[in-house]
């Protein structure tokens, strides 16, 4: 498997060289808001640790990603009034990974609302706002 | 939110009461293939104990899952010789979920090829057969 690579946008962010919409931080973990959102409320765990995917993490990395996840997506249930998240993971190119730091999307949901498409840069201020919203229920 | 419903699907398979391929299985947590599969070698895995999804589960339970989930996409990966692994988990009707026990789904990918549409019952044999392999792997 390829080696991580220092410079993928999630770690630039975690060093504070690439700006992000923070809606929760601990010790180990990360969250802010998916800028291509798929769904108001879009956003992304991720560990402060290099690893790339499910394949090179430690059984205690993605765990404790997966806490967060849950915390995470209780908050937006609430924040946005939703009735259900989906939960998306990609691994590898052909898994649909794009950015090679493991990254968990939690995608809000409204009941009869499909998915929007992914790779749509969205609006900025509505990412801000929605991210207000969720680090105000997380805080 | 719901009450968790003892009679899913997915609660009977754990009871024995209906069939699975099994590949995995540990203390915690069980792992069978998905019969409605969308790519070859698509599995599940879930907690044994009962609970409907991301937002009832505990933090604990929802590591645990996803501790076996990282197990068996690394055996998924060998198994299919898969070029990445798509993961996907659902939470109420609106976030796309059909069965009310949380369950996360491992999808082994191809490069080029895209995920088969949801809901279509696969081949049973060929899905027999994947489980085997992947069971293997595992062992």
């Amino acid at each position: 498997m390829a080696e991580y690579d220092n410079e993928n946008v999630f770690a630039k962010i975690l060093r504070g060289e690439m700006p992000s919409f923070k809606v929760y931080e601990d010790d180990n973990t990360y969250a802010f808001m998916d800028i291509m959102p798929r769904g108001d409320g879009h956003c992304l765990v991720i560990h402060k640790e290099p690893f790339r995917n499910i394949l090179d993490g430690s059984p205690e990395q993605i765990a404790t990603v997966h806490q967060t996840v849950q915390k995470v997506a209780k908050a937006a249930m609430k924040a946005f009034d939703a009735d259900g998240i989906s939960i998306q993971q990609f691994n590898e190119d052909a898994g649909g990974q794009i950015v090679f730091h493991y990254h968990v999307h939690i995608i809000p949901r409204k009941a009869g609302v499909r998915m929007g498409p992914s790779g749509v840069m969205g609006d900025m201020e509505e990412i801000k706002a929605n991210g207000e919203k969720l680090a105000a229920v997380l805080s």
